[in-house]
């Protein structure tokens, strides 16, 4: 069986365990102030030509939009994200949990624009509605596709106008900074926002993101935050150690490289046999328009996402590759679509 | 420098760890509905007798007490635990940032008692108080003593006397489990509660805690709270490969001896240099009063918490042996303190 | 000046400030277990034949929202609204404030379908989403628009479908229940709805809602909530006194009758001018399509609410009578309005 | 029936009636904007001495304290306040249902102390505590005492040498400032606090509490967390034409003086009589010790609270004197004990 179903299927890239084992047996303070979580912050902070950014690791993606943004906003601030954000649609309600709404601007290719931006804030005119204050965006978006540096400069300066902060979700940030579309630098995104994510679980470790802060007023007392909210792991070093694997020789873009890679093949090898996508993908998102009959095939021969019809005689399926995806698998699933897309029935 | 601080100072126990890496490459599901993890909670459920039980493995201790009472609870209804009590005084007020109190009754011992559950019910009369709903305890308990199973039976009698639920912290409970004093077996915790832990960061593991749930009445729609509050790990295959290995073979008790074991040598050789404890400790948790001029001589050999003094002329020195101390450590430790109390300096 | 910027600008219908005057003196028990806040709710019971009934009388319609919405639903639950849904724009986020998502379902003319629940169910897949539990509905809705009993009538078969609570609030029920286009009695309501609410404050008292819980499984401990979030009055029995004084005689309805009449009087006179309204209006709330010049020079004379334009050379007017409007200041309105429509000067 | 039960079991003192009568059709804009409420807020900073502050008019305590604390602190700060404190023990933990835990010293006579503040900080070492910032006291305290001036400058200091803030509860304000052991200004409470509440409910008025904000970091949006939190009254004049009442010639101190007056002469009565006091009483809650057989007698005569046993022998009995106690109604309760004091049947 084949498996596109996602990039956190398999546990950590080599390099990332063999940190965990040769580490395993050091003693370490608990809760993340120990050597190796300082070692690894430090490493971000000259990465992303920010020494005087705040350095928080955390475990999954959910925890942390929903640790920083409630630590970030008070009772009656409120966010502005697109209807596909992440936080909108895949963190069962975790935000307004923590009692701030999500406004939520209707978006087809997963961008948020400035234009938007500005809707939301004539909208929201006095006490009697939340007061905009925070912009949430992901990059790469929840489609696959990936923000310009002039776009995320945009962004800014709309965010500058109305007093808003902007936090970007970088769960797949390696994957949209090494991508053949991209032309930012992670130096760019930690100029341009004041708090971002870089993304972990979905490159190649156990687990893990790390939040960046970057704006003074959201600093402080964060670890109040992490630790209130069960974020705060007793044995906080398993964090330092996998992003200083990640960090030392840039072997975070290195991974994200293999699995942009690994995705351009498998687009292009769909491009030539003439299936269609849901929207142009610039990373490892690949959303393909698949015949019904060709789905309900090759689904026995392959893990995949295919959750939404595209229409009657179609299916949106979601192919995803990883940092651990063999290129063999990618020969192999073209040879399937290319076989299904003859008619013919798969030989295997 | 001897290492005495706590159990959750080393990575995880070498069986943990080759389970982890054997599973490495595999590929799983996503977020805990895998076939790993699936053999992990049906290897509790066999161990604790309940195959009713709902078995769910989380990240952090404090995560798990939040979820699971926040899922339990009604906005109004609270939680009745000592003063002590890890969810009172150690956990930065995650359950009433959950917005539910936590009534606290003074403990010298850590223990709650049927009668402080009398008292607490007496004064709540009305609407004007919040409704206790849910009794905390922790076994063992923070000062490192343990509940026998009368103790446990007579809780259980005075929940069902008010309609209160029951619910036992289990950070440290393979400790109390397995050590000399105690009487009960974890099918008897599954027996008398509605709801426990099991924890596996302070046991061997990199860092989980299983939830189980007894109660129907508490179970339906568990995995949207852990998801909204970001618990729900991506490659939740890693609790399932740790949980599982745990309860491979009992190693989770196996491992617990070992600790109590170490534990019961340190004891032993204070009782007989002469030093008192704070408490009578049960477990792995040992607090002995330390005469000042001992602590701030030891102190430069020897990380171990002394945060409170005992008295103008000593401190509460608390030390921990866990699943990887040493048993020459232990000697080491005892060497240093008999040198100290003969009021000579530490030949190194 | 004229005044017909809402239905809450006076004080209280003279039946009801009598009533106030005739018991001030009086002693009660405080916080609403008096005798006459439980001969208000005995009233109530039996004018909408639910002798079952819990009636409980709060003081905004936002804490009523808030209070009810989030006694009903668990941390992981949400609610569907239509998009213009009071307690999606004009509450502040109260909802979310208290944890729970609102699913905001884009409506033209504020009613809720049951297509838009469907819509919104199939959306909602899996633990990774909020669990949609309960639709909001207002009547009469936000843009002056009533339910027919049909309408309601799918909405409940709906709401069974999906296991939903069905909750209406009704700011301005008796306005639509007495409206020249309206075919429901208040005990279809209550036999409709699991909980709805009876606006006073939009009709003659000086305060007050009437929280009506039909749903058995929705009524523990509603006291507890009032009290928690802030709802429980000391002085209880000024509700009791005003819904006394609105529920014998029926005096809730002829109120709404007198406002309704005025409301008609001034839409058919408007009509005859040959203005246009944006909605057609069943209730009180008209909003009217304005020339800026027409705006400009009326707004000089009454006072009416004019937030938003409606395209490049109009406003959106939206003009509101009340029990205590008087049919002179409608005749008024009228001749300004026609004055202005002839485009001289309005001759005061 | 005598009724010294509380002092709020009356409507509003006539003057207080009259000026809603006189102004019940008048029409003013909704939510606290009109002219009245202004009116009655520069009177109180003028009152009070503090041009600079902002006053906010809620409807009751329990909502008052609610979202004045939790808009003032972020969601890992806490609140220092006694055992006996109103949020402590009889607001059904609002102020935890926002997400703040409550640091509860114990205290026997309702004063909080600098000794106690010390303590609590002492204890809340890091992160995985709670954050103390906030210090809640009440004047008059929940037993009937009162603060003495250099009792709140050493609470302010304290407050300073921390960096908390001073929030004083004044339900019962006015009976403090106006009582026989008073040695302060409301001028003095507007200098040492940064926030504070003027309590009209429990003085007079048929509901209201005016919020005053003295602390510039503490102002910013408090009309949205009010809207947010259920507290913004739709015809918010009427806040404002009660306060206006009571501001106007200092009737808010007048009635005070009316209360205390009864209050004293009841408690020289039963000084006289020779019946014991719980505490010391300072203003209008007389907490008595009263014989079982005397407390069985009286209560078919008198409305009162008893809800504590003092002994075995005794019953705790509460009589609350209020601005509309008759001074006859006094002298009668005298009357009663005496009887009673001497064993005899009441003769009616």
């Amino acid at each position: 069986m084949l498996f596109f179903m996602n990039d956190y299927s398999e546990g950590a890239h080599e390099k990332v365990l063999e940190a965990l084992i040769k580490t395993n047996m050091e003693q370490h303070v608990g809760y993340g102030v120990d050597d190796i979580t300082s070692e690894a912050a430090m490493l971000i902070k000259k990465r992303i030509n920010r020494l005087d950014a705040d350095v928080h690791f955390l475990v999954t993606g959910t925890q942390t939009n929903t640790i920083a943004i409630a630590h970030f906003l008070r009772p009656y601030e409120s966010v502005i994200a697109t209807d596909l954000g992440h936080i909108s649609v895949h963190e069962t309600g975790a935000i307004e949990a923590t009692g701030h709404k999500v406004i939520e601007m209707e978006s087809k290719d997963g961008f948020l624009t400035p234009e938007m931006i500005d809707r939301a804030i004539a909208k929201h005119a006095d006490e009697h509605w939340v007061l905009p204050k925070l912009v949430y965006i992901s990059n790469a978006t929840e489609t696959g596709t990936i923000y310009t540096k002039s776009m995320l400069e945009d962004l800014r300066n709309t965010c500058d106008k109305y007093g808003l902060y902007l936090y970007l979700d970088g769960a797949r940030l390696a994957n949209a900074l090494t991508c053949g579309d991209n032309d930012m630098t992670i130096e760019d995104v930690a100029k341009l926002t004041d708090a971002f994510t870089i993304g972990g679980t979905k490159n190649g470790i156990l687990f893990g993101e790390a939040l960046i802060i970057l704006n003074n007023r959201l600093k402080e007392c964060m670890r109040f935050s992490i630790k209130q909210r069960g974020g705060l792991l007793a044995k906080g070093r398993l964090l330092g150690v996998q992003f200083k694997a990640l960090f030392e020789d840039d072997l975070y873009f290195e991974i994200a490289k293999h699995t942009n890679e690994t995705a351009a093949s498998l687009k292009n090898g769909i491009i030539e046999l003439g299936y269609k996508f849901v929207a142009n993908p610039s990373t490892n998102l690949i959303f393909v328009i698949l015949p019904n009959e060709v789905h309900n095939e090759l689904a026995k021969h392959c893990y995949y996402e295919a959750e939404h019809p595209y229409d009657e005689s179609n299916m949106e399926a979601r192919f995803v590759t990883s940092w651990a995806t063999p290129k063999a698998d990618v020969l192999e699933l073209l040879r399937l679509l290319k076989e299904l897309k003859n008619g013919g029935a798969i030989s295997s």
